[in-house]
């Protein structure tokens, strides 16, 4: 067993008939001088509670995947050594807490980092009972509940998962019903045309008969099915925009498909134009989702969830909050993070997540949501995550999505305690490292909230002009005397499509955040910090701040104990991380030395 | 039969057996109102002698090759409808008249535009015929005689060539044997290695055994060989470097295994460190070939010939002559000339090479080369370039390489003639707009001599930093005041590799020709150029006037009655070539406006 269920020594080697049966196997094995009882009160359905009967002697109840996490829970605070409460409570703070894979059915993986799939290969659905038990549980154990195993990208032939392949998802189904968890396909939009029918227009009744249809055979196969996750009118895949219909009309037909079975669609808004001419400049692309999508609130069926990126472009190290999210009313709505270190590394770098999601997490009123979801960062790596310390995100995205109000280092010290058999202090090490790297990467990176001075396509390494003349709608527009979009009432108007009060934080540079600054606005490289500090002089101070902290990062990481094969994976990923930082300080610095002429306050080496 | 050739209306269904036999069957189907005699004289070699005798009828007289050129130049002169002289004597001024195709074995071509590869497919050599007979006719009729039809990165299996491929490639040189063409093909240095050889280091015993009886076994099977073209230690490629040997070992081992056979060994000079460190200053790639090669002037077999590009960078749009070519004085030497157009617009947009090469040889000494070579534009496409008027780089290679005093216009002009069938005024009118097209294409791109502003690996399409933080050694450092690279005396030194009076002419910016302005000096955007334009105003002016050129271009290339499917693949890339115009123009224009804060003195439009 890998990462941190490392301590979980012992192999599933055959399925479990129930999460029950699981949580008493899980149970007697993890903790042998435990005795726990197990009992099921079935309308507690997720939650579980447990209580403490005599020393070592627990009973846990729960619905029936109520106990199974509550099984988890009492294993991880025990092998973490932290302290158990006599008595202990928990429910789910969403009830859909997904997964979305990336997983093309030729085997590879979108934007993964750690090999290919763990679910595909050679256009067909093709996995190892063994690693879907142990997957099983690294997401049950954190209480994830909801998988989809194919890419949004539903590339040929991944629509066969709802034709010929339907046979095998079901028994993979199988596999992971007794961790609690069910599975989601993507599907394509236009997927009726395979069949004879000459449209996908949603309101066609050939069209709704054959997604009825559809849905009735494959609830037959899988019952618990969780549902589709569509990608619709984005990047080029089909859609109802191209019918003249809208989104709430596409995404109110599936749903009327697998509502009899209870299931869910869960509709992306990741849709913008992405053949957008960079001369436009009354365009502004962080603001497509709220055009879209706004216009249609309480439009949506219930069984409808709009799932909407945590930002308003794509994952960038920093971003605000997506308007989206803190704007609909009547809609129910999923939030979605990356996992997968897309702009974040692509686990070369280190970049433990949770800190960046607890400031979304701060940000957002606390019923806005009712899911979460997170695109996974798994593959056929012997250690899932590709790097071993990206397993971090995986845990706490778990944590995070059962209770959002989760402490940040708190869990990044328990999958610490979990992963590695540290002393306190190399645990405290360690624990720090993590919680310092997303805000390292940041530094080195493209400045204040910019974000996209990234190598094009391939989203690793520095490239300060790579999207500034393309058609993503990502552009910097700097000059010799400014850098930065206007994104207030005085420029492209992004800024009010939040709430008054974000409104007022964001809105006058001498008091937004530094870190958003050049997110919602264009300024001059004199322009004055809160701190005195020129933006110019920041820029090359936090790029060589970021550089000098990765090098001390990097010694420390050296000093901790870490057992094979993760020391070597771990400490050569970090030399191609340290190559990484100093290419990206250097460029960057050099950029804009280039183009504004200011030399280094402190004299350091800015290359001309 | 295709391009030129059309109006030679019929096929060679059969394998010719001699080129004396060739030659009668050309002249009697293409000049069938002629009486035609030939008469071997066989010390003329590739020399011919064509004598009228009676109207319509003539002697022609000549080498066998030779009468097959003279065939082809009587048939040009008079399907061209040019005035055929009394006498005409012609010798080709270069023994080796040579195409390099760069096709791999899995039938791919490295920078092909025209389709896959004539040669090769799916890991085999495999070819057409008939294809092949049309393709000898089109290089025998504008006098080539050597074609190594593997690319000089040789990817494995092309090895097999001197393997198990060797039969086939028998066969095929079987095939060009009666056009006059010799094959040719490049070879991986390190090929001993794979035969149980532990090195490939040229002074070994064994490696040298090796390639004696490797070409001892070669030459059995194609006597007539033209030799091996090799690539070594050049952007990946194994070369006698890993051995502590210098070129010279390298070549001359090479050399003398083929000179029992009459082999030549043809090495290419393409040496530079493309893992350069863009921090480094120190380091100027166009100074490479000659810090490489000139310290080994006088060490080379007679029967090595050391292969130049033209250009001291890599076929950029506007280079200087490469300075090796004027300074190896006891080196037999090769200028390599490129016709796929790989940084000069991928056979969509109109280029017309003759004028750049006419600048290239009005610059070279007379006898300072022995041959030539082009780097092919051919592949499988049905008019073998991709763009049917791309076919006029191959027709004017040709000819160039025969004599290299050939006129521009005259070559265009003969290549239009033969082509299509229009009016002297259409012909004129074509002609016109191939002979401009270089220049339009210049104007649109990146400005003055400074080259690589495109699209990095693709070489398609405007990124004005797209190399600027890359390894490749292929700099501007535009900065907010000033642009290039200072290669003088006072800068990288690379001028002092010419003679004195090229030094002479390029020396100071105020006298140094505009065109190479940006390549031999760093100069700021207020510097007054020699018509009293800015810098600055002198790079917007050339954009938008290569802009509206192009326009103009298109327009009149609409007028013209190309016939199908010449007009619909001409008109389509027109199209696309206006698109990459206007990119290339608005976006260098915005780049140096960004950067120099000065506007169009005549207020056209520069997006910010």
């Amino acid at each position: 067993m890998k990462a941190w269920l490392s301590k979980l020594c012992y192999d599933l080697t055959t399925d479990p008939s129930s999460p029950v049966e699981l949580a008493d196997f899980e149970l007697s094995h993890a903790l042998p001088d435990f005795s726990c009882k197990t009992e099921v009160i079935p309308s507690m359905g997720e939650s579980y509670r447990i209580r403490r009967i005599h020393d070592c002697e627990y009973v846990i109840c729960g619905g029936t995947s109520g106990i199974l996490y509550g099984a988890y829970a009492l294993i991880r605070l025990s092998l973490s050594g932290a302290q158990i409460p006599e008595d202990l409570s928990s429910s789910p703070r969403y009830p859909l807490r997904m997964i979305n894979c990336w997983d093309n059915a030729d085997g590879s993986v979108e934007r993964g980092y750690s090999g290919r799939s763990l679910f595909f290969d050679g256009d067909s659905l093709c996995y190892d009972p063994f690693r879907m038990r142990e997957l099983g549980r690294l997401l049950a154990s954190v209480g994830l509940n909801t998988l989809c195993i194919n890419n949004v990208n539903v590339h040929y032939p991944a629509q066969l998962l709802l034709e010929d392949f339907l046979p095998q998802a079901a028994a993979l189904a199988g596999i992971f019903r007794p961790f609690g968890i069910r599975l989601m396909f993507s599907v394509d939009f236009s997927q009726p045309m395979r069949h004879g029918i000459s449209t996908a227009d949603p309101l066609d009744p050939s069209v709704r008969s054959w997604w009825k249809e559809t849905a009735a055979r494959i609830y037959k196969s899988i019952p618990d099915l969780a549902g589709f996750l569509v990608k619709a009118d984005s990047e080029g895949r089909p859609g109802p925009f191209t019918y003249g219909r809208n989104h709430a009309d596409g995404a109110n037909m599936l749903a009327e498909a697998v509502r009899p079975y209870g299931g869910t669609v869960v509709w992306r808004c990741f849709v913008y134009n992405c053949r957008q001419d960079w001369r436009d400049t009354k365009t502004d692309r962080p603001m497509a989702a709220w055009e879209h999508y706004s216009c249609l609130d309480g439009q949506f069926a219930d069984n409808v969830i709009l799932q909407i990126k945590h930002g308003p472009f794509d994952f960038q190290v920093r971003e605000p909050l997506s308007p989206l999210l803190l704007g609909l009313k009547k809609t129910n709505m999923a939030m979605e993070l990356q996992l997968a270190q897309e702009y974040t590394g692509h686990q070369i770098d280190i970049y433990t997540m949770i800190p960046m999601w607890r400031e979304l997490f701060d940000e957002l009123p606390a019923d806005s949501i009712t899911s979460v979801a997170a695109v996974s960062n798994l593959g056929r790596d012997d250690n899932y995550t590709g790097h071993p310390l990206a397993a971090v995100n995986l845990y706490s995205f778990g944590l995070l999505a059962w209770d959002p109000c989760i402490d940040a280092e708190a869990a990044v010290s328990e999958w610490v305690r979990l992963t590695y058999s540290f002393s306190p202090a190399d645990t405290r090490t360690l624990t720090a490292i993590l919680l310092s790297s997303r805000r390292i990467y940041e530094k080195y990176t493209a400045p204040l909230g910019i974000g996209w001075m990234v190598n094009p396509h391939e989203h690793y390494g520095p490239n300060p002009s790579g999207y500034e003349y393309d058609s993503w709608g990502t552009y910097h527009k700097a000059n010799r005397d400014a850098v930065g979009i206007d994104r207030t009432a005085s420029g492209t108007g992004y800024l009010l499509q939040y709430p008054e009060s974000i409104q007022k934080k964001y809105a006058d540079p001498e008091t937004c955040p530094d870190l958003y600054l050049l997110f919602y606005h264009r300024l001059p490289y004199t322009f004055i910090m809160k701190d005195g500090r020129t933006l110019i002089q920041r820029i090359y101070d936090d790029h060589f701040e970021g550089y000098d902290e990765t090098i001390s990062m990097s010694e420390t990481l050296r000093s901790l104990p870490f057992p094979s094969p993760d020391r070597e994976v771990i400490l050569s990923r970090m030399d191609r991380q340290l190559y990484n930082a100093k290419e990206w300080c250097d460029i960057i610095n050099t950029f804009f030395f280039r183009l504004s002429g200011i030399p280094d306050g402190h004299g350091r080496t800015i290359y001309d």
